[in-house]
């Protein structure tokens, strides 16, 4: 079928709205039609040329909501009119990573899905006759994408997907490194670097922890205001000292906070982040993603006294069991998703989110099909 | 009172036995008579002048067992003729840290106890009327010691002093490690690089937590049939690969190991034990202490792929609180210490001991007075 889209045909050029081909699901997979999808950091990443696994030309987005338009063979759980998030990270519920109990990171579709292929090997997409790759497995700059049907959470269909398509990455990969991979606990001290949709999430995921105390960290202080708004008790900018940022977070917190979260991809930050942690158990969790061939580093004492080093990828949440939950809890009230979305724009318009989001003037710009 | 003791007067020069002035204890401390030491790398490190924290002369000395002499004003819990394993790591129990239930680190006597000093500020120790500086607040190369109150565990008398000594550091580092820090489940897999006495105190740690596979990693082949004896399912030689041995372990467990411990403190080494962890849970526990201004360096996709990267110091263990169950685990046969002793001596020929090590013949020789 045919399906608008905006497909990166080449490293560093913007995308081009063109009409391509979608094909049928195959045995496994689904059909979907996105309504809605946010452009995300790693889509940029990834659009500049800098990402490694980057593959051309493509449709990119990981970050959407949609409806369910036709089914492959054999899948069972999905049909016709469900409403859908497509997950970047699939959940098979049988392979060693799902079996195991400790991890999100399902192995089932990854490797043809870090070459944008789909599980067997081939594409859905194409233009004027040639394949077009995907992207994460979900590829929502497509009116039309095919997913696997592992890589779809069912939601509720009352849940606003203008919305909740926010789910599908930033938001829940802020709240959910806080619950799932920090686990912070009530009456704690969290440290935020870097005040975007992450560091926002980072937030509000401290203040359901019942946090006691939550410092946000960015060179920008136009964002301490939002950050205050969603929770954050302290804002600092390390531009207004002229000792490491680390050594000022120490002095403020009696020794160091028991959590801190890097929420920006800078191995220089993510060495801040894990130094200014409290002596004997602060634990820092890398959550934004470095550009290729970047390495973190601190002197082995850091950990030798006490601290821990983690990461997160894609909040810990197990996308199939946890994120209809989430949903549920959006449309309570209890995860806010208005104050991520700064801008709505038609797909005709994505590229002015790139534009927005270089310029650091937008937290999501939310795009409609 | 008169001591005999092994002096380090300069950093790189051999110890000189001497007979050095011993000053009573003071308020909280206690006058110890050490009857055995073992020698462990530390002291050779700090006696090389490479630890940036080391000070001389001093009495080194770290790892040890004795008899109380004498208490000073306001010491409750202890007596003379109780007898005791000098701590390195005090527990106070009234400190941020002792009172945190998180950490082992109480940082009641760090300050001083790190410069070399008693508490208040003073030494204890003198020769030819000069003061000579205390070390890691056991300074157990002395016949006769002084040590803060909450530096000494004290333990069943019935416990041969020769072999519990090895309590006092090496043993209990790797044995707490595997137990404290890293947790290790049953059914797990375990990689231990360094197979000195820390990397057999883990593997040792490791059998006691019924792991179903230890990799011993060692450059040295004859180190392997010790490790064997001890518990290794499997032994490794870096050398006898082309590629790195993070690989190579990756390969043969199907991925990767559950936990891995570093004890040498080759920073280069510790990123192979982060890097041969199981993706989505592997943790790696750095335990050898690397030299002043070394950094440890990997990918920050490593820890976002659910890698977690800890260390431990004094495996974890609070040892007012924790060494006296350890020695009757000893006593009990359920901590085995003989493996460990490979060379005795008198303190007239400690020197031989520091040769020993170098030359990686020797596990640890316990010094007797």
């Amino acid at each position: 079928m045919k399906s608008r889209a905006a497909v990166a045909f080449a490293p560093g050029k913007p995308l081009e709205i063109v009409e391509i081909d979608v094909a049928p699901p195959r045995a496994g997979e689904v059909l979907v039609r996105i309504t809605h999808t946010g452009v995300c950091h790693t889509d940029a990443f990834t659009l500049s040329g800098d990402d490694p696994e980057g593959v051309f030309p493509a449709v990119l987005g990981h970050e959407g909501g949609g409806i369910v338009v036709e089914v492959g063979e054999g899948v069972t759980s999905l049909a016709p009119g469900d409403h859908v998030i497509p997950l970047y990270t699939a959940e098979c519920g049988r392979c060693k990573f799902c079996l195991s109990g400790k991890t999100n990171l399902c192995q089932a579709v990854r490797a043809t899905q870090g070459k944008g292929l789909m599980p067997d090997g081939t594409t859905r997409f194409s233009h004027d006759g040639k394949p077009v790759y995907h992207y994460m497995g979900t590829s929502t700059f497509s009116e039309y994408t095919v997913v696997p049907e592992i890589s779809l959470a069912k939601i509720d269909p009352a849940a606003p997907l203008e919305k909740v398509c926010l789910l599908g990455c930033g938001v829940t990969t802020g709240i959910g490194a806080v619950h799932n991979t920090a686990r912070v606990q009530p009456g704690s001290t969290v440290a935020v670097f870097g005040l975007g949709g992450i560091g926002l999430a980072v937030i509000q995921g401290a203040v359901q922890a019942r946090a006691a105390r939550i410092i946000g960290v960015d060179l920008n202080p136009g964002k301490f205001a939002l950050a205050r708004e969603m929770g954050a008790t302290d804002c600092v900018n390390p531009k207004d000292y002229d000792k490491p940022i680390q050594e000022v977070i120490v002095d403020m917190t009696d020794g160091g906070v028991d959590y801190s979260f890097e929420c920006i991809g800078n191995v220089e930050v993510m060495r801040a982040a894990l130094e200014c942690c409290h002596k004997g158990w602060g634990e820092s969790t890398i959550i934004g993603v470095a550009g290729a061939g970047q390495e973190i580093r601190t002197r082995p004492f850091q950990l030798v006294t006490g601290r821990v080093w983690r990461g997160s990828a894609f909040g810990g949440v197990k996308g199939r069991s946890q994120l209809p939950g989430m949903v549920q809890q959006a449309m309570r009230g209890e995860i806010r998703l208005d104050p991520f979305i700064t801008h709505t724009l038609p797909l005709e318009r994505i590229n002015e989110a790139f534009d927005l989001m270089h310029r650091g003037e937008s937290i999501r710009t939310v795009i409609h099909f």
